[in-house]
């Protein structure tokens, strides 16, 4: 790992306001002043397509002054990842995008032009593939990727939308946490969970945890903590 | 499918009552007297030893007469099924249950003596291998199985602890009825929701829908139906 710049987003979204509102004052300094990015469009939320998911974000990221293209608009979509200046990858389901970009044998590149220092920038989905393998997705399994493995940026798994246990639910499925500590019976690295509203923001061997909120950390063995907003990982 | 018995439960426990307990008296009719019963603990619920699980099993059972073994507990795990009165399948993590399934080659005999008539018992995990695919589990992917295929005894997906969209919810997580949306743009068939307390009721080519609540039934490009209880499956 050289030096990646990501932008590790938990969701696009806040409850009551518009589609990357919160995010787009740290978006516009992370990406490179009127930049040409690369949005991946694959993990397509509800079912949208590519062109309506692409349009959404060039609306947003228009505000900041930074031109968006969808991957899917490009004939050689490795040359598209060669050339950006940054690449943005929405939420959706986890697994249809994973399948998506090894079906489209993007991985090994996307990996290499981060490790070099091209800013990406991931929400949900997006941030998910990020960690070691989706094994902490949240999402249902609705294609079957050849892999779990994801891009590998980080040491660890992301599990984004945390949520903590809910004290009054009379429902008997597992919580996050639960989930979580089963996924420790059977892999080792840690997990970091995200809450809504909470990214990390990373140069280098360098990352903070950005927003209100302070985040979970499952390592695998050990009681889970809490990092507060501010706190520092050495990567 | 020549003809299959089943109880396909949503959840093994309802909230404020014991393992099993609402249950039982169905389960006590749907196996043979005094039947021996081969359990499969593989789902391994909260990481949980395949031991202690199947003592939870046995106290829950040795109340209706059956005895129980655990399918770990024989060396030949295939003359185990093949001498079964009846297979009961417990919940967890429906990609660690599968994939065990693989790697020990039971799943073609499983499918086998079922269809040729051994009863076949479900809860959560254990039942949603009963569909097509475990496509529309809920559970975390903690293992990659070799395949999402599931046991196939009933032409359609399961989703167990089928839970409706919390309206004062302001998580921007998926609700389970999206989820299953996204699922149909890329799967075919039909998913039944199974709410907590339902189970189905199979026999031969007949269903029946069990419980107290409804079920929600969706079938791809058309609006999701609730199905009443008593609701009977023609297969």
């Amino acid at each position: 790992m050289t030096a990646p710049n990501l932008l590790v987003v938990s969701t696009s979204t806040l409850h009551g306001s518009s589609y990357l509102e919160y995010i787009l004052p740290s978006v516009k300094t992370f990406f490179p002043p009127k930049g040409n990015i690369v949005f991946i469009p694959f993990a397509r939320p509800s079912g949208i397509s590519h062109d309506s998911y692409t349009e959404k974000v060039r609306n947003a990221f228009s505000s900041i002054q930074l031109s968006v293209k969808g991957i899917h608009e490009y004939t050689d979509t490795k040359a598209a990842i060669q050339a950006a200046d940054g690449v943005f990858t929405g939420g959706g389901n986890t697994f249809v995008l994973l399948n998506e970009l090894y079906k489209m044998d993007l991985i090994e590149l996307l990996r290499q032009r981060i490790r070099e220092g091209m800013p990406y920038m991931g929400t949900s989905a997006g941030s998910n593939i990020t960690g070691l393998t989706i094994g902490t997705t949240n999402d249902m399994p609705i294609v079957y990727p050849p892999s779990f493995d994801a891009l590998q940026l980080l040491p660890f798994n992301l599990n984004p939308h945390y949520l903590d246990p809910d004290v009054n639910s009379t429902h008997m499925g597992e919580t996050r946490e639960t989930r979580i500590n089963e996924f420790h019976h059977f892999n080792t690295q840690p997990v970091l969970g995200l809450r809504e509203g909470s990214w990390l923001e990373v140069h280098g061997k360098k990352a903070i945890l950005k927003g209100a909120l302070s985040a979970r950390w499952f390592a695998a063995g050990e009681e889970p903590v809490e990092l507060p907003s501010g706190h520092i990982f050495e990567l």
